[in-house]
């Protein structure tokens, strides 16, 4: 893979990467002007298609996506924005919709939104009538690298997150880089935080890159964004490809969330975007391949200064406790059978899973990187 | 296939169907003695497991089934018994009891008891993480010769059964003929509306057979149920296997299902049990197939006594009009991009899946079949 952006790529041209996945296998188009003019309508079967979206993303992008299907019928659910809807009533929601629009099995549904839309509608479409197709179009930075890519789909639980869900492949995936302008910085940054993961857990190369073009990635400069995801969306196709439910390699994916979600199942998903919990997790992952030996303490000290370019936090929420820290991993899905299982660093682009971490020590960083 | 009974089989001996499915294909065990003396264990992967059942069969069965299981950590969910309590409602108990109990992807669900706890363990499965093994023990005759084999998983939503979700295979059925001797007389008969529904969509031969051992079969008879449920499960098993998602043949399957669940609809799920809407439906597509000179009267006629003689309805309730039952056929998941798919007969044993039905031909025989 190269590490540079390609400059004689005119703005306008929209790139592919595939996710190859046999006869489940689908495209992610990335590029400017997709929400205007390309179409998506080809990716819809049937007659009908129910768009889901949210209060914040509606009235910019809405319009532009309903005019480009009006060859179809189309109907809307329209949700609250936020981590805290991403739950089974307005998974109920969306049902009801679909059943009082009398939508049949050959409907589509189109995610247009965050993770939170997507995650939602992509398990709405596993389970509804036993599964209907969909395509994800992704508004967000974090949802454009992370969650429209790859299949999983899942709402939250009151003792847990995306603890209920499903393996469920998208039509196809189309990231309209424009929609980028209107994210807020906050949002941005969170997402910034996945795209960093790519580098540190399995592209050396792309780390680096990102370490010499940080700025202009943070100015939401148009080579370097398309540049930016297209590589992120490879790296994780490329993960997902070779292990599409999660049996191996893909839990190296999980960096971020064997710490990350702790983070945010202790603040009730709302004090903490989902990003910036990663952040931090990502932190503590290489804190603990320091202690272990396997990362240098330079390693880890590149990463916590690309994490905090990036205005983005690097150690876990104040009033969490070491105590609070392990209570909230042992609940996690990566637990497996008993044994926790960390996703660790064999310096910046080698994440790996590991098993027998030294609880021991394990406790001493977490204490370390708590409040206590 | 053999169309009698092989009466040099002991009554201990327990015979296989296998459902074949590639990587996914699973055994059904059909005997008596299984939920004494089988080892169910050997299908458990991890070292826990969550049997979920409900109030009325949880006394009969649940201490045999956790005897065999003495080698796992076991938790337990007592559900409501019934159909009105197949909702997201008692799904999401199912999911709060595995995270309270910390139940991680290695945990394996199984399912003791009829189609509701089947069919809701099924889908908490298939959803619960993203996927967790389960293992179905039906103890009905419903359940036995339909729900629990197919990997069709599914709860009811407010407007409309089986909405919401997925196809999704078990690792084993394990079916104990000895438990129908506690199934009440109605909920029996209401099984044998699916036994007979193999022979008229699919075999010729074992819809003779069951004219000729009708009363060995409504007598319990332990060898006449075993060949009655084997065979109904070959039947099934050979529909799934050629079409597991239901992209063609395996639609014959709904027969019962085109009909039937509308006057389960009507009634709120609550008046009629299942087998006996399915007895009903199965009389109308009869009457649409004489209608529709597929099929002959004298053919009709031996359906509907094979029917009542099980002591099934062969009308729709009686307070129903055509209107509402074509009201409730639109908005159902046999309707595809708008057009309505009705399962029909070409004589008995001939199931086939007909799209251009004559809609005022459809309305009259419903007005003759309904109140109106």
């Amino acid at each position: 893979m190269s590490s540079t952006v390609s400059t004689s790529t005119p703005a306008s041209q929209v790139t592919s990467v595939t996710v190859d996945l046999g006869d489940r296998s689908y495209p992610i188009h990335i590029g400017p002007g997709q929400l205007a003019g390309a179409n998506i309508s080809q990716y819809v079967q049937g007659k009908k298609a129910l768009i889901v979206t949210n209060t914040s993303i509606a009235p910019l992008y809405l319009p532009a996506l309903k005019d480009q299907l009006q060859d179809k019928h189309i109907d809307t659910v329209i949700l609250e924005d936020g981590e805290q809807y991403k739950n089974l009533d307005n998974l109920n929601h969306i049902y009801s919709q679909l059943l009082q629009s009398h939508h049949d099995r050959k409907t589509t549904l189109i995610a247009l939104g965050g993770g939170v839309v997507g995650d939602m509608t992509g398990f709405a479409a596993a389970s509804y009538q036993r599964g209907v197709p969909f395509i994800q179009v992704p508004t967000t930075l974090l949802a454009q690298v992370d969650s429209s890519v790859g299949g999983k789909t899942a709402v939250n639980h009151s003792l847990g997150k995306n603890m209920i869900g499903a393996f469920y492949q998208p039509q196809a995936v189309i990231i309209d880089t424009d929609s980028l302008a209107t994210l807020p910085d906050r949002e941005f940054c969170a997402g910034m935080a996945e795209v960093i993961k790519y580098g540190l857990i399995a592209d050396a190369e792309f780390f680096h890159w990102l370490e010499d073009n940080l700025s202009a990635l943070l100015e939401r400069d148009s080579a370097a964004l398309a540049y930016g995801i297209e590589r992120s969306c490879i790296n994780k196709a490329e993960i997902v490809s070779a292990d599409e439910t999660e049996q191996g390699v893909r839990a190296i994916l999980n960096l971020d969330h064997t710490y990350g979600h702790r983070n945010e199942t202790f603040q009730g998903y709302t004090d903490w975007l989902h990003g910036e919990a990663v952040a931090a997790g990502m932190v503590m992952a290489a804190q603990l391949s320091v202690a272990a030996g396997d990362m240098s303490a330079e390693e880890l000290q590149r990463t916590e200064t690309l994490i905090e370019a990036c205005g983005l936090p690097t150690r876990p929420p104040a009033d969490m406790t070491s105590e609070d820290f392990l209570q909230l991993m042992v609940r996690d899905k990566k637990v497996l059978d008993g044994q926790l299982r960390l996703v660790l660093l064999k310096g910046i682009g080698h994440g790996f899973v590991g098993a027998d971490f030294d609880m021991n020590l394990l406790q001493q960083i977490l204490a370390d990187a708590c409040s206590d």
